[in-house]
C-alpha cells in the first residue's frame, strides 16, 4: 500500500502558473495571504493528510459508516479524526473570517481540499456539505441564524447537510413534495429525503439539515420551493442543545464505494412535523441553493483531481516496486520499464495534472471574481467561472474514472484483489459524475445557461485567449513549445466549431443540441485542459531557460503537457464530429426499438 | 431489478450477417446442425440463463464464495444451478462428440456462452475453465488420462483449472518456480498458485488442476516448463475416486468482482507432493497452454460482450421506466426522452452490437479454420483468426469497462446503490481486461506474433478486405450506407497509416512500438468493429429493400450502425495519432521524473 504524498512542487506549480497565485495574494482583503504563508499551509496540510486522513481511508472502506436504530456510527476512527481535523483548524479554514473561518482565497483552500479529497473522499465529504450549509445561511439566513449556527458549523461542532432529493423526483427539483406549515417564528416541514451525504452520523453534537419544501401557497414548479433549516437538535435562545427535532435518519444506502460517508434517507414529520426556519425568502429556495452552487461543484470537480491524484500515486508505488518480465525501457528494471505500462503512468499523470490546472485556474478567477478592485475585472472573472464550472465539474469527474480504472489495470491482477487499494478509488471515484448534477446536467447548464444565454459570448472570450497562447507558441523557438502551439491552435478551431454549431442548433433543435451536450463538454473540457497544460509547458520552459536548478521536474512538466497534447489534445476533432454530426443516430431510435 | 432475456434476434442477426452461420452449417462434420437446430439451442439456452442463472447471479455477488479451513462453498443455489446445468447437458455442450460433448460450430456454442456470461459470469468462469483443461488434455493428454478424466470432465461432474500464475511471477511465465519430481508413472508438483478461478469448491465430485511446474532438468525461462495433471483426489485404476491429492486451496482472494466465482491460491505439495501426470512432453507446457488460448481469450472476449449486453439492458429496463423531469423527444414521457440517457444507450448498444459482431465473425472463422474442406481456406481463416483474437479479446474488455460504467451513469444516483444491480456489472466486468493476458499482454501479441511475424500480410489482407466493402458501400444508392461506406474507407486508411508505423518500427523501435501497441489494438477494434457494423447494416438494408416485414427491427440496425460510425468510428485518427506520434512522450521520462 502506498501513502498518499501531497503533490506539493505540482499544486504550487499550478497555482503559480494558472491559477495566478500572486496576483490572489495582492487582491483587497488578501494581503495576508503571503506566498510564505501559502507553502507553510500546505506543507502542515499536506503532513495532516498523510499522517491521519489517508491511513483512515481503508477503515472507512472496509468497514464503513452503520447504522442501527436510527443512529449512524462512523467508521472506526473517523470520530477522533475529525475532531483533530476541527481542533486543527481545517475545518473552517475556507470559511470567511466573519464566523470563524480564515477567509483564505479560494485558489488556496482549493489545493488544501484536494488533500483532503486524495487522503480521503468519504471524510473530506462531511466538511464540504458543512460548509456549503454555512454559505447557504450566510448568505441568505437572517442575523438571527447566522449567529445561533454558523459559528459552530465553523468550527465543526455541528455539521451541515443539503436535502434535496426526494425518492420520486431524483434530479428534477420541480416534483419535490416535501411540504412546510407556518406555525409561529417557524414551520413545521413534513417530507422525505434520500442521498443526504453525512445526514446521520455520531461525529458532531448537533446536525443541521437544510431542507427544500414547499410552503402552502406555494405556486408548483422550481418556483414554489424553499429553504429551512431544521437542526437535529433544537437550539434554545440560549444556544444550548435542546429537544430532539421531529427528523430521523430511516437508513443508509449500501453503495459501491465512499462507504465511510453515510448517505441517509432522511425522514421529517413523522410525529408533529419538524420545526425549521426560513432561508431566505418565501419560494426563493433554489436562488439560495444556487448561491453554493459554483463552489459545490468546483468542489466535486476537485474530487475528480483528488481521487485521480491517489490513484495514480498507487499505480507509480506499486510500478516502481514490481519486478516482472523483462522490461523494453533502458533504466528500469521493474513493470514501470514496459512502455505500456507506462504509457498507463503518462496517460494518469497529464490528465491530472490537467484537470488540477482547470480547477484551480477556474478557483483563482473566483477569487478575482470576489474580490478585484476593479467591477469590471469581478464581472468578467464571473463571466469565465460561470462557463468553466460545468466543464471542471463534468470534465474531471469523468477523466477520473477512466483515471482510477487504469490504476486498476496498472496493478494487473493485483489490482482486481481489494487489499490492494486500487480498486477503491475507482469505487469511490465512481459518484463523482452523479452526485452534485450528473454529466448530462452539467452539459446542459454549459450549453444552456452558460453557452446559448450570451450568444457565445463567454466562450468566445475564453476560445479568443487560448487561440492568442497557441498562435504564441507556434511563434515560439522551442520545437516542443511550438509543436504544442500547432495542436492547441488547432484544437481550439475545433471547439469553435462546436459552438458555431450548439449556437446554431440550441433553439431550433433543442433536442440535437441535448444529444451533442456531453460530447461538447469533453471538447471543451479537452482544449482547455490542452491550453493550461501549454501554459505550464510555457512557463517551465521559461524557467529552464533562466536558468532554474530544478531542471527534472521542469522538464518533467514540458513532457507531460506534450503527453496530453499527443494523447488526449488530438481526440478534440472527434468530440466535434459527435457534436456536429452525432445527434442523428442519437435520436434516430423509438423506445421499442431500443 | 431487470430480468436477462437474450438478445435472440441480434444474435441470430449477427450469425447470420457476419458470423456466416449458413456456410459454418455446410462445413464438413456439422451437416447435421441445422439453422432450425440452432435456433432450438439458442432459444432453449436463453430460457435457461434467463429462469435459472440470471436470478442468481446477484446472490453470487453478495453472499460470494466462502473459504474455511480449506473448504470452499459455493454461493447458495450455484450447486444447484450447476447440477441442472450439467443434467441438461449445457455444460458439456461446446465439446467433441467423442468426449460426450456435442461438438456443435464454435459459432453456435459462442452465442450460447454468451448467455452464461450476459446472465451470470461468475458462474459461467467454473465451465469456461473445465472446458479449457478439457481441450489440453483432448489436445496432449495420453490416452490414458483422456479416458480416465475427459467424460467426467465433460460431463461436469469434475470440473478443471489453470494453475499458471505463481505470486513473483504475475505475467512472466518465465520465472515460474514450481517443480514436480518423477517418481514412477507419475510426477510429485510442489509450489504455491495464485489467481486460481474455481480452484476449489464443493459443487464437483473432482477437480483437476492443470498445473505449470519445472522438470528437475528443465531448462530457465519459458523453455523449461511442463504440464502436469494434478486432480484434488486421486483416480483409482477403476475410475473411482480414491485418496485426496496432496494439494490444497490456502485461501481466497477479495476481489472488486465476481465473488461468486471462487479464485484460490492453491498449495501443492505441503507434504509428500501432489501426485501429477505429465501432459504432452516434457518442457512442452507453454505450448500445451497455447493450444487452447485462442478459444480462452475468445471467450473472455465474449465476457466483454456478454456483461456489455447485460448491463445495457438493466439500463434501458431502467431508463424506459423511469420518469423525471420534462423530456426533450417526442414520444417519450421516461427519462429515455431525455438526450443524454439517449446518447449513452445508444452507445452501450452499437459498440456491444460491434463487440458481439467481432466475436462471432471470429468465432465463425475458427469453424472455417477447423472444418473447412480447401486446406487453404483453413489456413486463410486459422490466420485471420490468429490475427484477430487479440483485438476480440482486447477490445471487447475495454469497452465493456466503459459500457458498464455507462450503464451505471443512466441510472443517476441509483446507479451506485448496491441493490439496484448496474454497479455488479462495472466490478465483474473491472477483471476481464486483466485476466488470461492483459489488454498490454493482448496488444504486444497483436503487434509482435500477428503483426510483424509476417510482415503485415495478414492484416493488410483484412485491410483490402474491409476496405473493399467500404468502396462498395461508397457506391451505393442508399444514402445512409453511402456515409457508413465514406467513414468507412477513411478510417481504414489511419489502421493502414498505424499498420505501416509499426511494421516501420517493430524492430527498430521495439519500446516505441510497445508505447503504441494499446492505441494500436484499440485502432484495429475499431475499424474492425466499425466494419461489421457496416456489414450489418448493408445486410439489413438489403433486406428490406426485400420487403422484409421486420423492418422497425432492420431499421434500427442501420441507426445502430450510424452511430457506432459517428461515435466511434470518428475517434480512428485519434487513435492512428496517438500510434505514430505518442511514444515520444509515453517514453520521456526517467522514473524519477514521475
Amino acid at each position: 500500500m502506498s501513502t498518499y504524498t501531497a503533490p506539493l512542487r505540482d499544486m504550487l506549480f499550478a497555482m503559480r502558473e494558472v491559477g495566478g497565485l500572486d496576483a490572489v495574494c495582492a487582491l483587497p482583503g488578501h494581503e495576508d495571504t503571503t506566498p510564505d504563508l501559502v507553502e507553510a499551509i500546505l506543507e502542515e496540510a499536506a503532513r495532516y493528510a498523510g499522517d491521519v486522513l489517508d491511513p483512515l481511508n481503508r477503515q472507512g472502506d472496509t468497514q464503513g459508516a452503520r447504522w442501527q436504530d436510527g443512529a449512524v456510527r462512523a467508521a472506526d476512527g473517523f470520530a477522533a479524526a475529525y475532531a483533530s481535523f476541527c481542533d486543527n483548524g481545517w475545518h473552517g479554514m475556507p470559511a470567511a473570517t466573519a464566523w470563524g473561518g480564515q477567509g483564505l482565497p479560494t485558489l488556496v483552500s482549493t489545493a488544501v481540499l484536494e488533500m483532503w479529497k486524495s487522503s480521503n473522499m468519504a471524510f473530506s465529504l462531511c466538511q464540504m456539505l458543512t460548509l456549503g450549509a454555512v454559505e447557504a445561511i450566510a448568505h441568505h439566513g437572517s442575523p438571527e441564524l447566522q449567529r445561533r449556527f454558523l459559528p459552530h458549523m465553523v468550527a465543526g461542532r455541528w455539521t451541515g447537510t443539503m436535502n434535496l432529493t426526494e425518492p420520486q423526483a431524483g434530479s428534477d427539483l420541480a416534483a419535490l413534495r416535501s411540504r412546510a406549515v407556518p406555525e409561529g417564528d417557524h414551520y413545521r416541514v413534513f417530507g422525505s429525503k434520500i442521498f443526504i451525504t453525512w445526514g446521520e452520523h455520531d461525529m458532531a453534537e448537533n446536525i443541521v439539515h437544510l431542507v427544500l419544501a414547499r410552503l402552502p401557497d406555494a405556486p408548483p414548479g422550481v418556483k414554489g420551493i424553499s429553504l429551512f433549516l431544521c437542526p437535529k437538535f433544537l437550539v434554545e435562545a440560549d444556544g444550548t442543545l435542546g429537544a430532539r427535532n421531529d427528523l430521523a435518519c430511516t437508513s443508509i444506502e449500501h453503495k459501491l464505494g465512499i462507504h465511510g460517508s453515510p448517505t441517509a434517507s432522511m425522514g421529517f414529520g413523522e410525529k408533529d412535523g419538524a420545526i425549521g426556519y426560513l432561508v431566505g425568502a418565501p419560494h426563493q429556495g433554489l436562488a439560495c441553493m444556487f448561491t453554493m452552487m459554483n463552489h459545490a461543484r468546483l468542489n466535486v470537480g476537485l474530487e475528480g483531481v483528488g481521487i485521480s491524484e491517489r490513484a495514480w500515486q498507487h499505480a507509480r508505488a506499486y510500478a516502481l516496486e514490481r519486478v516482472q518480465g523483462k522490461t523494453l525501457r533502458a533504466g528500469s528494471g521493474t513493470i514501470a520499464g514496459h512502455p505500456d505500462v507506462r504509457r498507463m503512468l503518462m496517460d494518469m499523470k497529464a490528465r491530472t495534472e490537467a484537470m488540477r490546472a482547470l480547477a484551480y485556474f477556474c478557483a483563482g478567477q473566483m477569487d478575482r471574481a470576489a474580490r478585484h478592485a476593479d467591477a469590471g475585472e469581478r464581472t468578467c472573472a464571473r463571466t469565465l467561472v460561470d462557463l468553466l464550472i460545468p466543464i471542471v465539474k463534468g470534465w474531471c469527474t469523468d477523466n477520473a474514472l477512466h483515471i482510477a480504472s487504469d490504476g486498476v489495470q496498472v496493478h494487473g491482477g493485483m489490482g482486481y484483489v481489494e487489499e490492494t487499494g486500487a480498486a477503491q478509488y475507482l469505487r469511490d471515484a465512481r459518484i463523482t459524475t452523479i452526485y452534485e448534477g450528473t454529466t448530462g446536467i452539467q452539459a446542459n447548464d454549459l450549453v444552456g445557461r452558460k453557452l446559448a444565454r450570451d450568444g457565445g459570448q463567454a466562450m468566445a472570450a475564453l476560445v479568443e485567449r487560448m487561440d492568442a497562447d497557441a498562435r504564441r507558441l507556434v511563434e515560439s523557438q522551442d520545437a516542443a513549445l511550438t509543436q504544442i502551439g500547432h495542436a492547441l491552435h488547432s484544437a481550439t478551431a475545433t471547439l469553435e466549431d462546436g459552438v458555431r454549431w450548439m449556437l446554431e442548433n440550441h433553439q431550433a433543435h433543442p433536442a440535437r443540441s441535448a444529444a451533442g451536450a456531453v460530447p461538447f463538454l469533453r471538447l471543451a473540457g479537452t482544449v482547455v485542459g490542452g491550453w493550461l497544460s501549454a501554459r505550464m509547458a510555457e512557463a517551465a520552459t521559461a524557467q529552464l531557460a533562466a536558468g532554474s536548478s530544478d531542471s527534472a521536474f521542469l522538464q518533467a512538466k514540458v513532457a507531460t503537457a506534450r503527453h496530453f497534447v499527443t494523447h488526449w489534445l488530438v481526440q478534440a476533432p472527434a468530440l466535434r464530429d459527435m457534436v456536429v454530426a452525432g445527434a442523428d443516430s442519437t435520436l434516430a431510435l423509438d423506445d421499442a426499438q431500443l
